[in-house]
C-alpha cells in the first residue's frame, strides 16, 4: 500500500491508541506524514472525505494520546473527518476497504470499534451525545471524559446550540474541541461564521494578555466612578483577550485558539481542559486539505469527492446529473420568473445551486447547516409573495418535519422542497441514504409530491410546482445521473401505464425504479410473459388512476426504493382492499431496518429492487 | 360580558389597530385595565393560556401603535400571548367563544384575520418567519416591518439560534422583541436564562452609560499599550453597559432592556429600532401574570389553565390523568432501578414529572424547549449507561424525527419516549393535536411502539421498554384521563380479542378508542350484530396475531385516531393484501386533514370514531 507516496512504517504497529502514547515527537511527526499517504491513497483509489480528514491528522494523534479511549468517550460530529481515528484504533489494515460493501464505512461506527462511540453521519449532534455521557458519569461518579469533535459548520446548527446552553449550566466532565477549519462543507455563512472569523483574525491576543494586564495596573485611580467599574472593566478585558464572551455567556469555559496542527500545544490544551471543573470549549484552527495542494485550494471540491487522479487533482466522477439539471431548471424558471428563490443549508455545491447563486445572489439564501430554519425561513418568504425552493438532501430533510407540517403545510402557502439524494445513496450507508422521506411527507395534510424517473419530468413536476399545485410541494429524485437515453416519448402527467394496458400482471413503481421495470417487462417478455407498469409519477396525492388501473389486474407487484412503512405501497394496499380487491398484491420495499453502506447496483440487487430480481419474481409467481 | 370585573367603554370601540393609534395615554390606560378584565373573564370561563397574556398587554398595545399591521407583519412565537392582539384586531365580540369549536381559536391564525400572519403553536420558529418576511421585503424593495415577538424560554430553541445566526449576517427590515418574563412554561434553564438573568439585574447599566464615558474620557493616556487597545476597550465598554454582547456577537443590534409594562418606553424602543439598518433586537422585561394575582403569583399554573374561579384561583380541573399517572409509574421504577433518568423540554408540571424532579433531582433533566436535544441528549445518557426516558406531547415529538432515526434507534441502544397527549387534544386545535406520532414512529427501524389504553397497561408498558424490549421504545397515551371503571379484568398483552372470538365482524383499534369501541359493541348487540374487538397494545411492531385474527373475518373495521396516511390500519391492510384476504376492510381515520379546536367528544364525534358512530357504520355495513 501507498507504495507511490511513501513507505507505512510506524503506523503498521499502531494496534490501538496506547500505542500512540509511546512515540516520540520525532515519530509522532512521522506517523502523521504516513497517515496522509494513506489517506490521500485510500481516498483518491475509493472516494471519500479528504480534506477534513487532512486537516485532523494532528489533533486526532492529539486527543488519543491526551484521553483513554474507549472509558474517555471521543465522539465524532458527522463523523466524517474520523478516518484518522480509524487508522489510530486497529483498522488501519482493513483500511483499503473504505466505503466498499462489507468494508470499512466512512462514517464513525460502533459495530467497528469499541472506540466508535456512536453511529455519527448527521451534522450537529455530538454535543448533545457528549453532555448525555458526561451526565451519565456524573449520576455513576466516574471520572470519565466525554469529548465531542465538532466543526464550526455544525456550530450554526441549532440542535449544537441547545446542547451548549443546557451542558453550559451544568457542571460536568464535558469538553467540546471547536474544528475551526473555516469551512462548512460549502463556505460558512450566518453570524457565527463571522464572530469565528473575529477569533482567528486576533492571535496576538495572546500576547496582548500579559501587556495589557501590566499597563492596566499601572492606570492611577483617576476617579470614584471608574474605580466602581474596574472589576467589571477585568472581566471584560478577559473577554477582549480570549474573544471568549460567546462561550462564556453560555456557560463554558473557552480555550484558544490553539494552532489545530500542533500536536503539543494542542495535548497541553487538553490536558489543562480536564482540570476545569466545568465544560471547557476548545477552540482548534486547523486547515482543511493540509499536506495535499488540490485538497488545501479547493477544499469544498475534495469534501465528499469520487476516485481522482493524485498527481493532477481531477476527479473521475462525471458531471451530469439530477443535481445539476436541477440547479439548471432553477435557473430557467427564475430568469423569468423574479418571485422564485433558493435557500440551501450549507450545500450550494452538492444540490447543484452554484450557478444560481452567481446569476441571482439577491434571490440566494445560504442559511448553514440549519435545515429547521431553512424550512421556516422558506415560508417566511412565502408569506412575502416569494416563491422559495428549498434544496436539500433526503436523509437531512428528516430534521425539519415539524418544520414541514406546522410551518408550511398547516400555513396553506406555496413552498417547494426539493428533494436530492432520495434513495439509496449508497457509499455513504446507514446515516445517509434517503429513505424515509416519503413516508414522512405521505402523512402531511395540504402536500404534493412528485418522484419524477427522468429529467424532463422533474422540470414538469417543478413547473406543476410553480403555477398549478398550491400549498407545500415537495420533488425528490435520486443521487447521480439518469440512465443514458432516460426520456421517453411517451406522456408522462400524474402516472402513466407503459405495456400492454390489457395485461393481467401490473409491476407499480416510481422513481428510478421505474428503468428497471423497463429491463424486466422486456426480459419478462422474452419468456412469453406479458405485464404492464405503472408508474407514478405524483406520489401523493395518489392518482386515483392508479388505483383502478391496479384494481383491474389479477396479480400486483410494487417495488418501492424506500420504507415500506408508511410508504406508497402501503397505501396503495389499503386503497385496493377498500375498494375490495381480491388478486394478489406483493411489496418489496426495505422492511424496516437500516441499509448499510455498498454500491447503488448491489443495493437494488440485495434488496430485490434490480431488473433481474423483478423479473424473476414475477416469473415465479405466474408459473405457480 | 365581564361584569363582575369592570365596565368594557374603550375596547368596545377598538375595530383595528389604527383606532389603538388615536387614544390618549390616559385612555391606553383604561383600555389596558379593560383588556385584563376580559382575559381573566374569558379565561376563567373558558380555559386557556392566561398568565403569558396578563403579561404583554402594554406590549401588544405598543406594537399595534408603532407599527402598521397588516402591511408590517406582527408575528407572534407560539402564539399563545396574543390574546390582546385579537382583542385589539376586530375580535372582541367573537372573544367570548374562545377556544369553542367554531369559535376564537386560543392560538393566531391567519383565516380569522389578516393580522395574524401565521398559524402558531410551536415555539422558536418565529424568528425564522420574520426573517422569511424581511428577505422578500427586501428582494421586493419594500419597506414594511417584519417583527418577531418570542419569549425568553423560545430561545432556548435551536431554531431560534439558526434564525439569529442567520438572520445576523444580513441587512433586513427585522425586529426581534425578546418577550423575557424569566419563565418558559417551566422556570426556564440553561446558560441562556442565566445569561438574561444577568442581564436583567442590571438596570442601572443605563445610568452608567453617560458617567462611564464622561470618566473615560478624562484618563490621561498612561502608555502606548494602552492606547493602542483603546477603541477595542470602547467597544467592548458599550458591551458592558448594554449587556449585549450575545446578541451583538450575532449580528444584532441590542436595544434593552426595557420594562414591558411602559407603554411609551416600548414605543420609544420600537421607533429607535425601525431606524436602524441592521436586524434588531429588543430585550422587553414583562411579568407573567400581571394584575392578576393568583397568576403573579403562580404563572406556571396559569399558563394554561382550565376553567377556573375568579375570586379563588382555584381551578375546575380533576388532578388524574394519564400524565400524573405516568409521573407515579416512572417514581416507581425509579425507586427500585438507579439507571432511570426522566428529560423534559421545559415541560415538567404537563407531563407530570415534577414529583419526580424533585424525589430524584440528579436523574431529572429539564433540557429547555430544546426536543432535538432531549432526544439525542438521551442517547448520550443511554450511552453511559443509564435508561433514560424523555416525555414529550405528541405534536413537540414532530421537531425530533431525524434525533429518533439516527440519535436513537440507529445507535441500537435503549431509548424510552414516552408521548403524551397522544390523538386529539380538543381545544388546543390544528398545532397540538397529537396525529402524526403513530405514522412517524412507524417507519423507523429498531423500534417498538406500545398505545395503551389504561394506566395499568401503561403501567406494563414501562416494564416491558425498560425490562423486556431493546432498543427505541415508544409509548404513547393520550390527554386526560382513563374513562371511571376503565381497568379491565382482560389480561391484555401485546393485543387482545374481547368478544365473541368467532365473531365474523372485527372491530380493530389501538389506544382509548377502545372504550368506544367496547361500548359500540353493546350497541351492536342489542341489535343483534355480534363483533369482537382487536385491541392491539404494542402497535409496532405489529404483533402476527393481530394480522391473523383479522384475517379469519368476513368484515374488518379499523378505526384508528391518528393519521391514516402512514397508520397502523395501513399497516394492516397491507399485511392482509399480501396474505390474500378478499373481506371488507373499511378504515375510519384522519385523512389527512387539520383537525381544528373543539372537545375531543366532538371531534370523535366529527370523525366518526365515537361509540354511536362506530356502531351505525358497523350496523349499516352488515345490513347491506
Amino acid at each position: 500500500m501507498s507504495n507511490h507516496t511513501g513507505e507505512i512504517k510506524i503506523l503498521l504497529n499502531i494496534k490501538q491508541p496506547s500505542d500512540v502514547k509511546k512515540l516520540s515527537n520525532g515519530e509522532l511527526e512521522v506517523l502523521c506524514t504516513e497517515i496522509r499517504h494513506t489517506l490521500i491513497d485510500t481516498v483518491s483509489s475509493n472516494g471519500g472525505h479528504l480534506a477534513s480528514n487532512l486537516g485532523t491528522v494532528e489533533l486526532t494523534v492529539a486527543l488519543h494520546k491526551s484521553f483513554n479511549s474507549p472509558e474517555d468517550k471521543i465522539i465524532w460530529d458527522v463523523g466524517h473527518q474520523a478516518y484518522t481515528h480509524k487508522l489510530l484504533t486497529g483498522r488501519y489494515p482493513e483500511f483499503s476497504t473504505l466505503r466498499k460493501e462489507d468494508g470499512i464505512s466512512g462514517f464513525v461506527r460502533p459495530d467497528e470499534s469499541e472506540h466508535d462511540s456512536f453511529y455519527e453521519g448527521h451534522a450537529g449532534v455530538s454535543i448533545s451525545q457528549a453532555a448525555g455521557v458526561a451526565a451519565a458519569n456524573a449520576v455513576k461518579g466516574s471520572k470519565n471524559y466525554a469529548v465531542a469533535v465538532i466543526g464550526d459548520g455544525s456550530f450554526g446548527n441549532g440542535m449544537a446550540y441547545e446542547a451548549l446552553n443546557h451542558a453550559g449550566s451544568t457542571k460536568s466532565k464535558l469538553i467540546v474541541i471547536l474544528n475551526d477549519n473555516e469551512m462548512s462543507i460549502s463556505e460558512n455563512v450566518g453570524a457565527m461564521a463571522r464572530y469565528l472569523a473575529k477569533v482567528r483574525a486576533k492571535p496576538e491576543y495572546y500576547r496582548f494578555k500579559a501587556g495589557t494586564e501590566k499597563t492596566l495596573k499601572k492606570i492611577p485611580i483617576v476617579g470614584e466612578s471608574l474605580a466602581k467599574h474596574l472589576f467589571r472593566l477585568k472581566a471584560t478585558l478577559k473577554n477582549i483577550i480570549y474573544s471568549s464572551s460567546f462561550f462564556e455567556d453560555l456557560g463554558f469555559r473557552y480555550i484558544g485558539p490553539i494552532d489545530g496542527h500542533d500536536i503539543n500545544g494542542l495535548c497541553e490544551a487538553m490536558n489543562s481542559a480536564k482540570m476545569v471543573s466545568v465544560p471547557v470549549v476548545i477552540h482548534v484552527n486547523t486547515l482543511k486539505g493540509r499536506g495535499y495542494d488540490f485538497a488545501e485550494h479547493s477544499p469544498e471540491k475534495f469534501h465528499g469527492i469520487s476516485k481522482f487522479d493524485v498527481v493532477t487533482g481531477e476527479s473521475f466522477a462525471s458531471g451530469d446529473s439530477f443535481s445539476s439539471h436541477f440547479g439548471k431548471t432553477l435557473c430557467d424558471f427564475a430568469s423569468k420568473d423574479k418571485r422564485i428563490c433558493a435557500i440551501t443549508a450549507a450545500m450550494a455545491l452538492g444540490t447543484g445551486l452554484e450557478v444560481f447563486s452567481k446569476e441571482y445572489p439577491e434571490r440566494f439564501f445560504d442559511v448553514g447547516i440549519a435545515e429547521e430554519h431553512a424550512v421556516t425561513f422558506a415560508s417566511g418568504l412565502s408569506a412575502g409573495g416569494m416563491i422559495p425552493v428549498f434544496a436539500v438532501y433526503s436523509t437531512f430533510l428528516q430534521r425539519c418535519f415539524d418544520q414541514l407540517v406546522h410551518d408550511c403545510a398547516l400555513q396553506r402557502r406555496k413552498t417547494v422542497i426539493a428533494v436530492d439524494r432520495a434513495g439509496f445513496v449508497g457509499e455513504d450507508g446507514e446515516t445517509h441514504q434517503g429513505l424515509f422521506d416519503v413516508s414522512l411527507a405521505r402523512s402531511i395534510p395540504n402536500t404534493t409530491v412528485y418522484s419524477p424517473a427522468t429529467y424532463s419530468e422533474m422540470s414538469k413536476a417543478f413547473y406543476n410546482a410553480f403555477y398549478k399545485d398550491e400549498n407545500l410541494v415537495i420533488i425528490r429524485y435520486p443521487r447521480g445521473s439518469m440512465p443514458e437515453n432516460g426520456e421517453s416519448e411517451e406522456k408522462i402527467d400524474d402516472y402513466a401505464v407503459i405495456g400492454n394496458p390489457n395485461a393481467e400482471i401490473a409491476l407499480v413503481t416510481y422513481g428510478r425504479l421505474y428503468f428497471n421495470a423497463l429491463k424486466a417487462m422486456d426480459m419478462l417478455a422474452q419468456k412469453g410473459i406479458e405485464i404492464k407498469i405503472i408508474k407514478i409519477n405524483k406520489i401523493k396525492p395518489l392518482p386515483e388512476g392508479v388505483a383502478e388501473e391496479a384494481f383491474g389486474c389479477d396479480k400486483v407487484f410494487f417495488f418501492e426504493e424506500g420504507m415500506k412503512n408508511g410508504g406508497v405501497a402501503e397505501g396503495l394496499a389499503c386503497r385496493l382492499i377498500e375498494k375490495g380487491y381480491d388478486g394478489k398484491y406483493s411489496v418489496t420495499a426495505v422492511d424496516c431496518e437500516f441499509v448499510g453502506h455498498a454500491s447503488v447496483p448491489r443495493l437494488m440487487e440485495k434488496y430485490s429492487m434490480s431488473a433481474e430480481k423483478m423479473a424473476l419474481m414475477i416469473e415465479n409467481e405466474v408459473s405457480l
